[in-house]
Order: C-alpha cells, then sequence, then structure tokens
C-alpha cells in the first residue's frame, strides 16, 4: 500500500542532495570561471521541435503530455483502430519532455538569435527524460550538463572546453585521462584506403579495440567489405602508440594524400600545442584514434574522458559539429560542446570517497530542548550562530535527552550544545563532541570563535 | 517559420537566470542555516498519487503523459467514444507532472518513513506544472521554493520559520511586513457568534476588507446568512487595530468563551513573544485577523509576507497543517510550512533594482584576440586570472579589433586586456576600464592584483 514513483525515476534524499549539489555547483563555478552564462529552457517542448531529431528510435522514447481539455478531438472512433499509433499521438499530444538538452538549445539560438551576441557561451544543467527501458545506471529522468560555444570556428575554443575539463576534475579529486580525436582524421583514413563510404564500420570496428582485441577488430573489418589489403592498410593505424608528437607524426606520413585528414591532424596538432605550452594541464590528455562518438553528429575535434581509478565508461565527452540550427532553419552556425555525466560522477566520487567534508555535515550544530526557558536563554545564542554562518538547529521539542541525542546522531551533527540552570547561571553553554564525547563548559563569545573556526 | 515554446512556459536567457540563480541560492543558504536539508522528487508522478488532491478542478489542472509503446491498449472503438474524458485519461496515461511540492512531500515521507529522522526539515526548490490558462504573471511551468518541518507540533518550528522569512528578506533588502493569524483563532470568532458552520463565509468576507472596504464585508456577511445581530458582534473583530498586544488583548476577551480560539490566542502570543523577546526580527510582524489562506488545509498558524515599497499580492505564506500524509496511509504527522514566490520576488527585486553588483557582471574580463602569437602571451596569463577566481573570456576569433569591443560592451563586460608587440616585450599588458575609458598599462602581477581587488 505504500505510495512509489515511476519506474526509472529516483527521488533524492537529503545526503544525496548534497552530493549532487557538489557536483552541480563546481560545474557551474568552473563554466562561469571561463565565461560562459547560464540557460535554462522549459521542460515541454513542442512536439513539432522535438519529432524527428533523435531517429526514429528517439521518437518512441520522447515522453509526451496528452492535450489539456478535450483530448478527444477530431478522432473518430474509425480513427481510432485505423490510424497508426504515430497518427493518434500527434492527434493527442501537442507538446513532449525533452530529451536532452541539445535540441532545446539550437531551438533557443534561432528563436533568441536577435537579441544573442556571437560567440555565444551557455551552460545548462538541467533534467532530461527518456522512456528508454529502465536498468542499471539508466533512469527515466537524470540531469544534463553541457556546455557549448556557437558562432565560432577558432580551435581556441577547444582548447578552452579541455581545460573546463581538467579543472572540473582537478577540483573534484578526480584522476582522468582526457581523449581526444578529430572525426577528419578518421574520414582521412577512410579515405586513404579508398573506401570512404565505410568510413562507419571502420570507425564502429576500431572502437572496439579495447573490449575485443585487435583479431576481431580485423575480423570485422573483413565482414563489413573492407579488402584484405585495406586491413592491412589499416594496422598501423589501429596499433599507434606513443607519445602524441609520435603519433601526429606517424599519421602525418599516413594521411598525406588526404587534405581533409592532414586538417584534422593539424586541429588535433594546434589544441594539443596550446595545451601542452601552457603546461597548464594536471590530467593526461592523449590522442586516441580508436575514439568515435556520435558519428553522424560530430565533425571536427571529439573528446571523452575515463576516469584513471574506477572502471566505468566515459564520464564526459563532447565535439565540435558544424550545423547546430539547420535544422530550425539558420544553417551555418559551428559550434562545440562537452557534456559532464553527472549520474556517473557521482558514482566515481562514491566508490573513490572523495566529498569534501562539509558535503558529509549538514547541520555543524545542534542544540538541546530542555524546556521553555532554557529555550529562551538560547535563541539569542543560536541567532549568533547563524550570523556567523554556522548552520545550527534547536530541537523544536521538549522531549527525553536520549531521544535528542538519537536524532542529532543519526543526523551525524558533530556538535551538541546543552544548558541547564548551571550554564544560564554563569551565562555559558555546555558543547559536546559528537565524535570524542568530550564537554567543554564556554562563554557565548568563546562557542562562537570555537565553532567559526571548527 | 521560428520555432516556439509552448504557450505558458518560458525560456530564462543568461540575465534572468544570474537573478534567478541569486533568488534561489539567498533562500537555499538561508534553509540550510536553519538546519533544512535538501530534497529532489522526480517530475513525473504516478497518476494514482496526484488525482484527488487538489480538487476535481485541479485533477483537470494535471499534465498527463502519455503511455508509452501501445497506449491504445484496451480502448475499443466504442470505449473511445462512449467513454468520458476521465476514463479515457486514466486509461491512456499512468503518469502526470507533478502540480506542486507538497503532495509529493506527502508521498516521499511515507514511501521513506523508515529511513527519515523525525522531526523532518525539508526544503525543497523545483518547478511545478498546471495546464491554467497562461495570463500575465501565471505560468504552465514555475519554480516552487517550499521548507517544511513535520513530525513536530512544537510552535518553535513556527519562530523559525518567521525568522527565516526575516533573514531572507534583510538579505535581498526587501522591506516586508510578515502577517500571522491562526485558524482556531478564526474558528473561536465564528464559534463565539453561533455559527461555526458559517467560517468560511466570514473569513472569505473579511479577508476582502481591504479591497472593499468595511460597508461591502457587512453586506457580503448579511448576504452569507449571517444574521445583522452577528455582524455587529464582528465589528470590533474586523476593525481592530493597535500593536500586536493590544489586539491579543481585545480578543482574549472577546474569545474568552471558545476554548478553540483562546488556543489560537495562546499559540500567536508564544509565537510573537518569542520572536519580540529576542527582538531579531528586522522586518516587521504584524497579527492581522482578516489572513484567511487555503482554510481547508490549515489548522493553526498562518502567515503571508507583503513587500512594503511594491504594489504586488503576497510573495510567501505558509501555515501549520495537520494530516499531511494521512492521504497516503499515514496519519496524525503534524507540520508546518513555508514558501517563497518565486516570480513576485523576481518582480519585487526588478522594481526596487535591488540585485548586487555581482548578480549584474557575469564575465568580469575579456581578453582581446590580436592573433596567434598574442594568444599564446596571454593564455598563462587568462589562466592565471581564472586561478584567482575571476571570471575571464578570451575572445575566441582574430576579428576586427570593433567587434571585439562591441561584444565585450553588449555582455556589459566591466574590463578589457590588451596586449600587442609592445606589450609582449615589456612583459605587460593594457588594462581598459569599459567604463571609464581608462587605460593603464600593467605587469601581470599588477593585472592579477587589480582584479581582484576590484
Amino acid at each position: 500500500m505504500k505510495p512509489g514513483i515511476p519506474k526509472g525515476t529516483r527521488d533524492f534524499g537529503a545526503a544525496e542532495m548534497a552530493r549532487r549539489n557538489y557536483i552541480f555547483d563546481t560545474i557551474r563555478s568552473v563554466y562561469s570561471l571561463y565565461g560562459f552564462s547560464q540557460i535554462e529552457t522549459p521542460a515541454m517542448e513542442n512536439l513539432s521541435t522535438l519529432m524527428g531529431k533523435y531517429g526514429e528510435e528517439g521518437d518512441k522514447l520522447l515522453f509526451k503530455i496528452l492535450n489539456s481539455g478535450d483530448f478527444r478531438g477530431g478522432i473518430t472512433a474509425d480513427g481510432w483502430t485505423g490510424k497508426t499509433l504515430g497518427q493518434l499521438t500527434t492527434a493527442l499530444c501537442e507538446k513532449g519532455l525533452r530529451y536532452d538538452l541539445t535540441v532545446p538549445f539550437a531551438r533557443y539560438v534561432v528563436q533568441h538569435r536577435e537579441e544573442l551576441q556571437l560567440p555565444f557561451r551557455r551552460y545548462q544543467i538541467q533534467p532530461v527524460w527518456r522512456a528508454d527501458r529502465p536498468q542499471k545506471g539508466r533512469y527515466r529522468e537524470f540531469y544534463q550538463c553541457d556546455a557549448d560555444v556557437v558562432g565560432s570556428d577558432s580551435l581556441l575554443n577547444e582548447v578552452e572546453l579541455m581545460q573546463i575539463v581538467d579543472t572540473v576534475f582537478r577540483r573534484f579529486g578526480i584522476r582522468v585521462c582526457i581523449k581526444i580525436n578529430n572525426r577528419k582524421i578518421l574520414a582521412g583514413i577512410a579515405e586513404i584506403i579508398g573506401q570512404a563510404d565505410k568510413i562507419a564500420d571502420i570507425t564502429v570496428a576500431i572502437d572496439k579495440l579495447d573490449k575485443i582485441g585487435l583479431e576481431n577488430v580485423n575480423a570485422e573489418l573483413l565482414k563489413a567489405g573492407i579488402t584484405e589489403e585495406n586491413v592491412q592498410k589499416l594496422q598501423p593505424i589501429i596499433r599507434l602508440s606513443g607519445s602524441n608528437s609520435d603519433k601526429i607524426e606517424t599519421m602525418r606520413h599516413s594521411l598525406v594524400c588526404s587534405e581533409t585528414g592532414l586538417k584534422g591532424i593539424e586541429e588535433v596538432e594546434y589544441v594539443l600545442t596550446m595545451l601542452e605550452a601552457q603546461g597548464s594541464l594536471h590530467n593526461e590528455i592523449e590522442l586516441d584514434l580508436t575514439l568515435a562518438r556520435g558519428l553522424n553528429y560530430y565533425t571536427g575535434c571529439i573528446f571523452e574522458v575515463k576516469a584513471m581509478d574506477v572502471q566505468i565508461g566515459s564520464i564526459t565527452g563532447g565535439g565540435r559539429y558544424d550545423n547546430l540550427t539547420g535544422i530550425f532553419g539558420m544553417p551555418g552556425l559551428s559550434g562545440v560542446g562537452i557534456s559532464f555525466g553527472a549520474d556517473r560522477i557521482y558514482d566515481v566520487l562514491n566508490q573513490l570517497d572523495l566529498y569534501p567534508e562539509e558535503v558529509r555535515t549538514a547541520t555543524q550544530v545542534m542544540f538541546v530542548n530542555f524546556g521553555e526557558s532554557e529555550t529562551r536563554y538560547l535563541m539569542p545564542v543560536v541567532a549568533r550562530l547563524r550570523e556567523n554562518g554556522i548552520r545550527s538547529e534547536i530541537y523544536p521539542d521538549t522531549v527525553k535527552m536520549k531521544k535528542q541525542m538519537q536524532y542529532a546522531n543519526a543526523k551525524a551533527i558533530p556538535y551538541v550544545v546543552l544548558a541547564g540552570e548551571n550554564e544560564m547561571e554563569s551565562h555559558t553553554v555546555t558543547l559536546k563532541n559528537m565524535v570524542s564525547g568530550e564537554q567543554t563548559q564556554l562563554s557565548i563569545e568563546q562557542l562562537v570563535a570555537c565553532l567559526c573556526g571548527a
């Protein structure tokens, strides 16, 4: 008989929210340090905005909102049984819940084009909804944390996004490897083996190198219709190793006949040089030719972030795209973006136990309630602490001390303040350290000093 | 051909978001100073959780989510035309968007009762959705900012909520009047005139005193079936004026025959005494017997906040209720809560122009892009500033200076840094104050010092 929530959705309690806020606040503050401005778009978009943007499968995974009022509208009994589900959906629903932040952002840019300053650096941290089959780590409601720059072709944007990634994970204390590649290099590879049409197959196959090993990758390439000779030509590329500059030199030779490929090399080299010249990255950055990512969407640099100390998929990703807003009638706008995977970052921080102390402690001090006169004595003290930024609670009910202490323990409140007749007479309080059990009698001034320093 | 958003919904651009974040962050930090923990619940709830909680009209205003997959399910052609809209809705939709934060909170408390420490102090800042007819100031998607304490009957909770209200508006710099009343006083008034059944009519009528004047209030009371004699008895109550303690003394006499009424007086007196004894409120608090608020829901103290310097409705409200979770099978849990009206607070802050400087300034300094070697020279400088917390941008493209300066102006960036050959040779930069137009040549150290102090 207990009430529940829809499958694939979650409640976030106090401890989880403190952690999630820490993640979002950290990302938010780094984004704004780099001049990105936050925007928010409505949870509901017109279905005409959303449909057809995520493929046929995506259309099915959109949550649709039943029209208000008489939704039966023009659908007759014959129509009800005769029309397709798609036709009925269009008749019943005008709105849907956003599926990601990218399409609403594209819609936003086109709708507000006259007010926007280009290049436009925006970030957006909001939930999205997908009617996916729920499973471990996959939810029907989850947050995305995206930043994009649109209206600038400059590779400096790529450089800065890598710095943002590096800074965010440095602040989290998570060691990561930032993998970078370029779609133009992948296109060049397909080109030089004379099988430009097979670029999708090639990329899908070599993307699996880590998982299935070289032999199986080669088998998949052959199965996809790549000739034996071309599979051989691909070997030095697939097995490419060494430093980033070694890889760049090798690839510059391999791709000498592909203008596109060389352009990709040049772009990656620029980004790496700018980052390395500065010596500003704390994490490793690695040119990884097997990195593919959402093949149809990206057109230039692509990146992905792996945690070094936890086995988990990519925790951040992004890249350059050329035509974000074309579908809404505004062609030729280039952009580049990243997206932090908040749920996975949450898991990594949990596994490595990296949350700072202030995230673990909600209320810092609780005042025990012995009755009305004690409460009157304590109220100004509580107020003093709060004025000094100390998160304080006074237990609201005059109940047994044991119950109050249990409450403080269960909430992991580190300090408890007690005041009875003795303290009231001497204008003091007793401060109890809930970890050590130590008790000290202090003046109000001493209490403030002690807790402000704690 | 421009894409749009559903009516009654809004996009929030960079400037609006900065202001909204300031409002939410302020409320959030005060809530946590008082020991409240944040929770979040899913946007979608089961319709069985939501339906029947907001009256018949409310059920219609819920946004319902069309079931995924074959929603046609068991509805035959006859059913499609023969069933009521309500029946069809139940067949087509299992889920809906939350309508407020109170019902999801009640559902949360019942669902997680075993993990929760009572008294449970939670706050929640999330959007809600209502299929209301949109009009000025009324949206189909808007944020609520609620805090509640459940599982404690103590009036100390009311006292602390008033302190929270006072602190939040003090931080905003908005002068307010906090109005307090008690449902038991209203019940007592109806009781002593022998028309306890008319409490709703009496309250609705006297609630209008400000708007329609005494004569019209009396006319309404008569029309509602209150006898002439009883309307006369109500006069001293309706016209009650003077200090809070004057009002309390008068009412104590008037209500001497109503146990409930006297209990209400006692409760209000306790809250006011605790607040006044402390002298901790910066804003005025006023016992207002014409204050009614959601009559069926509240059972004890009720409050409402009015801005002193702007003509606008209530900007915050709340009260004590006795049976939040009864509807989900967990009776007897008392609670008290408040809700800040973020949209109206936004309007008040705008009208009074009270936003602090850091809310107005997104990026603090922009670096002009003169080309690759200048950019290489400037990158470590930008990094230094960001390490010092200065929100900085480097213009990504090497375009005409004029265009870059226009961008800085349009974004109201207060400082611009320039570096050409001269600066590069002397290891300096030129800092331009965009307001005064003043330019100064500075070493990197001086630049950091200057901007960190600005």
